[in-house]
């Protein structure tokens, strides 16, 4: 971990941080758990560790195993931990001293892991636990029960640490615009590579092979896939045929955290075929509504009404729906080919602060979260503020089995001309999705430019060599 | 998961596997949890799924929250998971049915999770847990306590199990054999691609490119690096330098969940230079002394002794030792430079089912863990048998901190010429390990070869393209 100390930010910005907390809340002692290891099949064979983004946010160390403690009370603040013995020195290298590490931010007292027994009890307060590993060990520290523990909803603290995490500082947008900047390339290089008779796998491949160059990880398993309405489809064992499209739905994070979370729906071919295009051009339309109206005060939930309604318009146009474009959103009709949100807020979570509960993040007393199909996938309604920084992500998704259940009960038959409907059943499905931050005045796309019209992500493919095998070439 | 069939094994394998562990066991109820996903940053932003090996090993199924259970008293095996809803379809496409998935591994009765209390008391057996969230859901389940779940060992299960996976089938050995196939191919990548001015990171990234190419994943996080000397580096941010060495221990696993595991140390130039080509040979004629030696009936703690004399009789004819060879090694001497264990065993865990305890899986009643440092580390002692699959993997390690406190204090001084071991303070460190099967009357390797003479490993490094940096250039 010998280059920790360079992805933290200054000693100054974790007491800032802290402060903040503290005064927010005013009483009370806080308690930490930094993230452990994830075994895969046994203990000592675990994913890549990941540190918990509240202690990231607060202690800024990215080694697990650590614990901290705010206590407001006596204005104290401890971390936990073991420092190395020389069997770790054997095994993992020489390490920073923990007491150096705590100190860069802004710590001075650092104990051993057998003292946290004397610090916690059940009066302590803990954000909800979201990782198996933290229920046991808040259960084994507090001598709460399990239950208590999973139930626990500190609602003010979940709010003071979400006031703070939602608006994010010029340096940490900077930091998020570097994350997009890199997550734009490796869909450039992706885009670039992709061939007709490769599989899907070999695509997640080159986009992996990028974060490494970088020194990125994925923020969250790709989407990299020719059934693009799948809506979370994490396989990866498709041939891409001519006349595909590839949607690939990925993000980097960077050492110190932040991500990016971007998608382009591309041709395998060189060119969309023209029922691609004409889907392509709707839900870039929608992408524009989002643009223009993003801004400060807005109510996020009007965001996805506005994009729902020019998906609507758009598939009017192409035949597939009838009537008005509002009275068809008002009806739900939409949710029939896109049955998803417009977006979400990202930071150091790629959803960001979802552990913390939905109805806490992307809702408040002004707009609380609707619970019907469609509208209860929607992450994000309340009002936006400068410094919100989030995704918009509009598509239309042709789902077999979707479109026959609604068409079977009768659902919409006002609306949806399922004749027509039925020539795009095996299309697949087409997202875009660009990240933002709210400004005092609009909303600013983040990452240095990635293509998103139709003409500029074809020109993007007209660049790609033939592939070897001619009998694929369009 | 349209694809999990073709990587199970016919329904015949898995009812012959149930029924010799039912023989074995004779009575009980035995529960096996399958794994759910492992939270990253927030529950629903997991890692890439794995199943549980031992679900794997009986009930073949690779789909996270499956529960199954064998009653032999009532000679009744359940599976317990939900089927999809429209929304699964929705957002992670059409599923086979459960049920089919159920059939095709012998096992007619599917229920929902919510009978599993009905099946399942504290007086059910099961493997030791591993995950956090097979002990919550134990707990659970039982109403045992968290520490008599944690605590629980049932040994006769351990060892029953344990019994069936130690010895490997044709069909797993051929399954392994393709593991290590295609880690080998994954080593010859990285040797042909590797160049001075490249970061650790970007080898990283090229091997994993290839293992998305072949649809396979890294069975553990790799170790990619020019500090050879660190045993477990999972740190990949130094730019490899002309002259250092690049130590690779990585492997695949192949979708049915078997893995290899293979190291090569290469110099980042085209030649070793003279010190590390010493070394080298050193630690290749312990290989050779390894392979000549293993054989069924050899207890792996004297395939483990040898490897230490050699390496050690190596080091004398360096000058870095003195003495007599089994002495030395009587004197633990080797430990200065060789802290670890020589191999263990492989199949569906890269440490195969050390979730059991390495006292019930290495070792028995002929042969006893010792715990003396080096020796402690060797995690598989006892005699081998046909069948077995392991991994031979001796080293040579110069850790500082290591040499330091050791020369402070005196150790091994008359054994060790503290003067000249100086020389290599900054060396690094070299492991060359292979994969074997266990024979009826010796071994074979794994997989097809890979090169791992000194002047074979040079050779593919004399393929390699020039850097493009020219001041690299060797």
């Amino acid at each position: 971990m010998e280059n920790n100390k360079q992805h933290m930010f200054n000693k100054e910005v974790y007491l800032e941080r802290r402060n903040l907390l503290k005064k927010e809340l005013g009483k009370g002692k806080i308690f930490f758990p930094g993230s452990q290891t994830s075994p895969i099949n046994f203990k000592d064979n675990y994913y890549p560790f990941r540190q918990d983004s509240n202690f990231l946010y607060f202690f800024g160390i990215r080694l697990p195993g650590l614990f901290a403690l705010i206590d407001i009370d006596k204005d104290e603040e401890i971390i936990f931990g073991q420092e190395s013995t020389m069997d770790d020195i054997i095994w993992t290298g020489q390490q920073k001293k923990l007491s150096a590490l705590a100190d860069s931010v802004g710590i001075t007292k650092v104990l051993p892991l057998i003292s946290i027994n004397s610090y916690v009890d059940k009066n302590i307060r803990f954000l909800p636990p979201y990782r198996p590993d933290h229920v046991l060990l808040l259960h084994q520290f507090t001598s709460l029960s399990i239950q208590e523990i999973e139930n626990n909803k500190d609602v003010e603290l979940i709010l003071a640490v979400a006031k703070q995490r939602s608006v994010k500082s010029q340096q940490e947008i900077a930091l998020i615009n570097k994350a997009v900047t890199l997550t734009h390339q490796m869909h450039r290089e992706v885009i670039l590579a992709a061939k007709p008779g490769m599989k899907e796998s070999e695509l997640v491949g080159i986009a992996q092979k990028y974060a490494w160059q970088v020194e990125c990880r994925f923020a969250f398993s790709p989407i990299m896939t020719i059934q693009g309405n799948v809506l979370h489809n994490h396989q990866y064992h498709h041939t891409i045929q001519n006349d595909q499209m590839v949607l690939f739905d990925g993000g980097l994070e960077i050492p110190e955290g932040y991500c990016g979370d971007i998608t382009r729906t591309f041709p395998a071919g060189k060119n969309f075929n023209s029922a691609q295009a004409d889907i392509y051009d709707v839900v870039h339309n929608a992408v524009e509504v989002a643009n223009k109206n993003l801004r400060p005060g807005i109510k996020f939930i009007e965001i996805h009404r506005l994009t729902c309604i020019e998906l609507v318009a758009g598939l009017i146009q192409l035949g597939i729906f009838k009537g008005d474009p509002e009275e068809l959103v008002e009806n739900d009709v939409h949710t029939l080919l896109y049955q998803c949100g417009t977006g979400h807020f990202i930071g150091l979570d790629v959803h960001d602060m979802e552990s913390f509960g939905e109805e806490w993040i992307g809702y408040d007393d002004s707009v609380s979260k609707k619970t019907t199909f469609g509208w209860k996938s929607l992450r994000l309604g309340k009002a936006l503020q400068p410094g919100n920084v989030l995704t918009v992500e509009p598509g239309i998704y042709f789902i077999p089995e979707w479109i026959d259940t609604n068409k079977k009960n009768g659902h919409f038959s006002d609306f949806v001309n399922y004749e027509n409907l039925e020539r795009y059943r095996y299309f697949g499905g087409i997202r875009i999705e660009n990240n933002y931050y709210i400004t005092e005045n609009g909303a600013e796309i983040l990452g240095d430019p990635l293509p998103v019209l139709r003409k500029e992500v074809e020109g993007l493919r007209h660049l790609v060599a033939p592939p070897e095998n001619p009998v694929f070439q369009s």
